[in-house]
């Protein structure tokens, strides 16, 4: 099998590669176990080679690709080495794309679109798992979010991932791709630098007090999250593409809420208290920021994600399970 | 005011573009009235110059232009005489938006997201109305739909016109135009010939027959159809553009189900022949089609339209008058 990955030089990118080849094995559209063969990692921003171990003689090829999704398309629809899986996360994100209209409208709803065409030139219509995200809904929204709550963005990147789920959604039902599409909770605890998400914050409260730097807080203790931590958005993703679509279809669609937990910022501040002491906890600064604010407060707190649970997704255990995950995979890696 | 319309060679938009010359006032932004001055009427089609009453002096200016969408956004921008209103009616309909993927595609999403971008570059945001359809519900649904449904499009065409309410929804969130959306029922009845919509055989039956002409109806008929008339149809586009944003927005958004009679192909074969006699009614050929069925099954049939009751959206009286109405505005006009 040869499988794409866009975005791969993001966090979840470069952890589904490692994944991937670590344990490179996937379902085909006929639910038989295939070796992935080739992995072909593409970014605008450089990819890291991945460490591949050696000698196993197993672990796939590796191709590291630095363009933009025009590129991936190119390299969907080499007719020497057709693609038999995507995984799209490559986007401009929330406030990048709020900032800047004309490049979130380019790359995350022209740029999807163009995978999809990609794809739907091959003979074989490949699976496709799209990265969307709990930003599809905002506005006035009812106290718990359901499997069939409708999506109202108040934001061009909700916008925009909406408008990739439809897509993904009629190009599935021509035949042209078997997709599937992961609302994404906010990621937590993501490693490196602060990003232009809206939502880089709840990482950041994590992440720099316990390497024992400052960290800025942009909105008030009793604001509500719906998180997911990294290993766990990286087995959904691989979960996702292994489920039959049929099964997607009988339990209500190609698009899935993923299964969160709900914290509040209050609730994080304490977890890092207890993961790194009461000098940790006290190195986050709350520096109200309107601009985030008024993005944070349309995502959606709280859910009930029955089809995603009928359907094996699993959530983490705990706010302190995801940050000792965060401590073994990520803490000294920076 | 200068106003333009698009899909102005179809039935609704020379009905739409009549009835502003006849009633040259519109509002704006700031609830003013505001007389028509000109009227910019395109269509690929070619569109007939309508009647213009006599000696008035009050008509607008009505220019005709054949032409596709990327030419209705030519004239949209054109710095010595911006447009402060748009119709947005051009579509490539539902049986044809799902023979022809691309066709679709390049119409009812490129071309509208055209439009919009061209409204962008005015310095006053003008009034987009957007002719958007029921067709964007599908698959499963709840036996009633409301204003709160999700909808989840099992065609091309709904598809795209959901994917047009969002791109209204998100550039007049960001002040570029000020949009709103109307999920149109089935329109009934269509003067003139068949056309390549599947709900197309809704006219024929009614049409055909008082015409003494033999129709086809592809469904059976315990078939169910929301359905309004031209007549309620351009007066809802006329108080969609006349509504506040606030109004909208209090109410819920800019996109709105509007309000229809719901109907079954028994209860229109019934009304015909109380119209046109025994005779008429037997004119009606039923003669299955699984293709068309397949798509008009996918439609939804009841509806709780709250919110464009709310809003003053009115339906039609009765089938009768619906009827009615055909036969005075249009059986003769033939």
């Amino acid at each position: 099998m040869r499988i794409l990955i866009t975005g791969s030089a993001g966090f979840i990118g470069r952890k589904l590669a490692a994944d991937l080849i670590r344990n490179p094995v996937l379902k085909d559209g006929e639910g038989r176990q295939q070796r992935i063969t080739d992995l072909i990692l593409v970014d605008v921003m450089p990819t890291p080679q991945p460490a591949v171990p050696r000698g196993g003689g197993e672990a796939p090829r590796v191709a590291v690709v630095t363009g933009g999704l025009a590129e991936a398309a190119d390299l969907v629809r080499r007719p020497d080495a057709p693609v038999h899986g995507v995984f799209h996360l490559a986007a401009v994100v929330s406030s990048g794309a709020e900032e800047d209209f004309d490049l979130g409208y380019r790359v995350n709803l022209d740029g999807t679109r163009g995978l999809l065409e990609a794809c739907r030139g091959l003979d074989d219509p490949p699976k496709f798992v799209f990265a969307s995200s709990v930003a599809v809904f905002g506005g006035a929204m009812p106290d718990v979010i359901r499997d069939e709550t409708v999506a109202t963005p108040q934001t061009s990147y909700g916008t925009q991932k909406l408008i990739g789920e439809l897509l993904v959604n009629d190009f599935s039902r021509k035949g042209m791709v078997d997709g599937r599409s992961l609302r994404l909770p906010t990621v937590m605890v993501r490693p490196g630098k602060p990003n232009k998400a809206a939502s880089t914050f709840a990482s950041s409260i994590i992440r720099e007090p316990l390497q024992g730097q400052r960290a800025v807080c942009p909105v008030p203790e009793d604001t509500g999250l719906w998180v997911l931590s990294p290993r766990r958005v990286v087995a959904a993703m691989r979960h996702a593409f292994d489920l039959p679509a049929d099964r997607l279809l009988a339990a209500g669609g190609r698009t899935v809420n993923l299964v969160g937990l709900t914290v509040s910022v209050a609730d994080v501040v304490e977890a890092v208290g207890k993961a790194g002491g009461a000098e940790a906890a006290g190195l986050i600064d709350f520096v109200p920021d309107e601009r985030i604010q008024a993005i944070v407060r349309t995502w959606p707190v709280r859910f009930a994600p029955d089809r995603a649970l009928a359907l094996g997704f699993a959530p983490d255990e705990s706010l302190e399970a995801i940050i000792a995950a965060f401590i073994e995979d990520d803490l000294n890696a920076e």
